[in-house]
């Protein structure tokens, strides 16, 4: 539509930006914008570089999307590779992933709540989801083995105890900002504690 | 843009539509699309009304939005008038408005959906957000006296729990279809055990 930020005093572009960078600017329009309503021009425009500078780093949105979605899954399938996730009592490994995971989050914010929208509109986006449902398994595994070493309650179906933890998790995204009032730790202590003591004091 | 929806086949409209199944189909367009992304148009196309005959049931799509979201926000406060939720131990009226929130996000579960991607950007939007947020404050009253009273854990700050609390409860929307595996009373009772006993046997 408009080609001001080709033709306007930002065609030289601005000094410093490289990839990582590219993309975290990219991912904020994301995230604001929508990955479908964010056009290479309002990247350009974000960005105060021409789309053809743009393209000196990236070949298009989808790639940006791709890398922005990979960083977030690569992190929490990190978490369920580590010794803690792989070996001893299930309920042990799950209530890793579960730290690990909201550590993730944190770290990765703007990823995993890009990651999170996903609604599979297009390839990078399904095989993105492909890969959420993998880690799903992986967790709701986890929660069925701890059951059935008698650490983790029978009473609620572990499909839905899988789905009612990690919920709780996703959800931080919604509302948690770094560097606010509760730290990292200390959300990821609040969390895991919920979630495998209950707020009922026993 | 398009007139087609006035002047095409579906002019006179389709027999049977009334204020509610107006509000329900404009509902679940809003929800697939997004509210800034639906147009009258898209209404009128979705219902097989002509833009005028809406305009006999509604004042425009801000007064839909209106409707669906009092729908959700006057269920859920109905849950903290009732009588369990205003006397006894403040951890047993956190439990029954725990339980109520869940029974009202599947019965009304389009319109808590909605509610739960309103952003703010217009005063019906802002509005319903400030309900939200006074639910919320009662909600995390709740857990607040429930400490003071000695039943809920005081290891986790009490705003953190509420909202890791209704972070869990809110996002069943985005996975629950009434008629699937999973009862209502099944989800009501898994989210209360899980938020309240947690998930390790103890």
């Amino acid at each position: 539509m408009s080609s001001s930020a080709a033709t306007g005093p930002r065609r030289l572009g601005r000094p410093g930006h490289d990839s990582a960078s590219v993309l975290a600017v990219a991912v904020r329009v994301f995230n604001e914008r929508g990955y479908d309503g964010t056009s290479m021009e309002d990247l350009a425009r974000a960005l105060g570089l021409s789309k053809s500078a743009i393209y000196h780093h990236v070949s298009g949105k989808q790639e940006l999307l791709r890398r922005s979605l990979d960083r977030a899954l690569d992190a929490l399938f990190a978490v369920t590779e580590e010794e803690p996730a792989r070996t001893g009592p299930a309920v042990d490994r799950l209530e890793h992933v579960l730290r690990g995971s909201v550590r993730v989050l944190v770290a990765e914010l703007p990823h995993v709540t890009l990651l999170l929208r996903v609604r599979g509109n297009t390839e990078v986006e399904r095989e993105a989801l492909r890969r959420r449902r993998a880690f799903d398994r992986f967790v709701a595994e986890l929660v069925r083995r701890g059951v059935e070493e008698g650490d983790v309650r029978p009473d609620i179906d572990p499909a839905l105890t899988s789905r009612l933890l990690f919920g709780m998790v996703n959800s931080i995204a919604e509302w948690y900002r770094p560097g606010g009032r509760t730290g990292t730790e200390q959300l990821v202590a609040g969390a895991t504690t919920l979630a495998f003591a209950g707020l009922r004091r026993g």
